[in-house]
């Protein structure tokens, strides 16, 4: 593994070994009061946001320094950008500075692969690109599941929301049909993309273990789907890419489409519930269900951690180990 | 002590403790070259800034640094704040990504003692809050003035200029009286805030040592002040937060609240001139005056690393040594 | 050497100095996997800047963070600097948290002298104010060309474009000459500066080696000096410093100013392209040529923070050594 762009390049024992560096990377700072060990000291990591985040960057940058390596930010609003560098020369500039990995988001769909194409042996870690891909999200999504419910072959997942806008919707169905689960979309039908029942391990995943095209659906109806639910992943709606046009109103949307508390009572014992952050309460999640104990939100952001140093790891080192 | 929240909080003797381990951090680092201690190594530390901050943001890092601590920076410009994520999720994700402490500064009055109180045990240190507290920087005053004048109990301190708006004059007055200063404000009669008459430390100081409430008063009259004052502290006319009603003129408030080479030159022998910076040359302080030897704005700073040190070092170990 | 303000400030020797050091630190990373130095461990320095900047910044702060020093970043958006305070005192706060260096860009010409005047004997590192000097971007030029085509002495040098603006040009002018150096500048009219033809080393450089005031000559016609350059360098246009008054269009300036295949194929063997980015493609030089082997742009980046770890060293211990 030379870079981590989509979900879709990966096969099933690649995901689970990620999975399981997490594991260990977790077990081997479980109570220690130094975080910190020296696997990437020397190398030199870049992060490089075209989109705002705190959780995801800093969860990186946290992931680096606790491994030991140098971590600079760049961020495109004091960037070269401004004065109107290709993002290929960006990045070309970035590699011949001394980055041996670089972590990129951008507001493009397909702007990682194409920043990998150009700069060969240095690592590119896709920490979201448009509405593609957020590769390292399905897989702390993933690893926090397996943690709380067990194995997810056979498990049913529900994803709520703005499908739409969602690369994490989109890197969860396909990580997760390849480790076996059923995936099933709720969302109204003006956040639904088109081609999503796709969106299984067979279409765009090359390794093409377990699954299959009918382990994807939609449906409408999000009280039909809740009660024999393993996992509830609510998504947050991406107001800031809708240009205005946002369907029925926030009301609606919270009614229709919302984790009220009755909801959250339906579902059956052992369930989780999940949410990428960050959250809107009130709309997307009833405030009280937030805090539940069934919600692992913030199991989600430790294990990002987790999940980041293992893919640093890998791809930083772990050829040679 | 699990967190720095305000001066309030603190009795006589944590107060002084912090000094003293302060000074103490100054004499390690005295004449080094190579400023780096172990002492936070493997501990992390989030910088989480509302508002801008060239000196205390940098003061901090430079603290946590030196002491090996892993710092991140999150400014609120280009975090989930901007994608409508509330301050207690925000704070909670920090936390989850594995912070040990998270130094703040918010524009609300109350925001830190609140965030402190979702987090528990991840130390929080207030770096301002509105015009309410900021208590590292009362705790690095009060460490300049001691390592110039001696002993704070007995001394007159003037407080002079924008004292409603000021965090700055509010953590100064409780920590100054509870170490047994007489503390005189002096401002127009507009920038005086209600109760100002109880900000000694027998209204908010649950330890209740020394002052009293007769150890803080106001004056409109600079000049039948100053003569016998220790120590005259001037303050940032803070204009961002009058909304545009900024009383009298720039030129009368300079007249009859600016430190003038005149009013200057009646201070007595040995006393000094204090400002929290940053510094408007030619309004509040006479530009000679504010380069004069008596003035100590430069020692200010570089105690207030110290005492950063020693805020961080009792929060994150102190407890344990 | 105590500042790195003007390349005008260094003697013939000096620069070959740091030039022979920064190939040391080149030499003592290559291979590496493992890029890091316990040089500067202790040392903290601060990057100071006012205006935007991917590649300098991240290069000094990678040439720090490889020599183990504490690199603290200070960006104007988010500084003193918008509450009034003046350069002098930002400058002075910063010496007094702990900075023993100051790296800074400004958009005022002189900025960093005055700056290295107040600060004494904390290190300032010039990273570019306004049009007047970039001096380790002239350095990083100078050991690109002598790591490409030898001995800088008696080479022909063409810098191309917008020489008005441009402290890149004015640093190589003067770096180069001194070193023995034939500098022809080309540009449109509008762009050339007045006084250019005393840009040599007989005018601003107290040391005054070689070169001499022929050693700068201008000329409005590409065409005939490129067949006999060592090297041609392209400078960015810098549009945000013309208020609008861009002289002729973009094509006409690409037309005559810019470096085309067909310019590009008539340069002679073993001549180098050279820019210091970030180029605009399309119009300063063609798509392709910038992707040329001759062209070593991106060698001028790696270059970059071999010289800064070199200006670094060399401020900080060089003297001790």
């Amino acid at each position: 593994m030379k870079h981590l762009i989509s979900i879709a390049d990966l096969s099933k024992s690649e995901i689970l070994g990620l999975m399981d560096e997490a594991d260990r990377f977790a077990e081997a700072l479980e109570g220690r009061e130094m975080k910190k060990l020296p696997t990437l000291r020397g190398r030199t990591v870049f992060t490089m946001f075209y989109e705002n985040s705190t959780r995801t960057r800093s969860s990186f940058e946290t992931a680096g320094k606790w491994m030991s390596a140098d971590v600079i930010n760049i961020s495109a609003s004091s960037s070269s950008v401004k004065k109107g560098e290709s993002l290929r020369d960006t990045a070309l500039t970035l590699k011949s500075v001394g980055a041996d990995a670089i972590i990129m988001r951008h507001p493009s769909s397909g702007a990682a692969r194409q920043v990998a194409g150009w700069l060969g042996d240095t690592a590119v870690i896709n920490a979201g690109d448009g509405s593609n891909q957020h590769p390292t999200q399905a897989l702390l999504d993933a690893t926090t599941m397996r943690n709380r419910i067990g194995d997810i072959s056979g498990k049913k997942v529900v994803i709520v929301g703005d499908i739409l806008h969602s690369r994490v919707a989109r890197s969860n169905a396909q990580l997760l049909t390849t480790l076996g689960a059923e995936v099933v979309f709720v969302a109204p039908p003006t956040l639904v993309p088109l081609g999503i029942e796709h969106w299984g391990n067979c279409s765009g995943n090359s390794a093409g273990n377990g699954g299959g095209k009918d382990s994807v659906r939609v449906s409408y109806d999000f009280d039909s789907e809740i009660a024999d639910a393993d996992v509830v992943m609510m998504l947050r709606v991406q107001a800031e890419r809708m240009n205005g046009g946002f369907f029925p109103s926030h009301r609606e949307y919270a009614t229709r489409y919302g984790l009220s508390k009755a909801r959250a009572e339906r579902m059956k014992e052992g369930a989780i519930i999940m949410h990428p952050g960050p959250m809107l309460r009130g709309m997307e999640i009833n405030y009280d269900v937030a805090d539940a104990p069934q919600t692992v939100v913030l199991n989600q952001v430790t294990a990002g951690v987790h999940v980041r140093m293992a893919v640093l790891f890998t791809l930083l080192v772990g050829e040679e180990g």
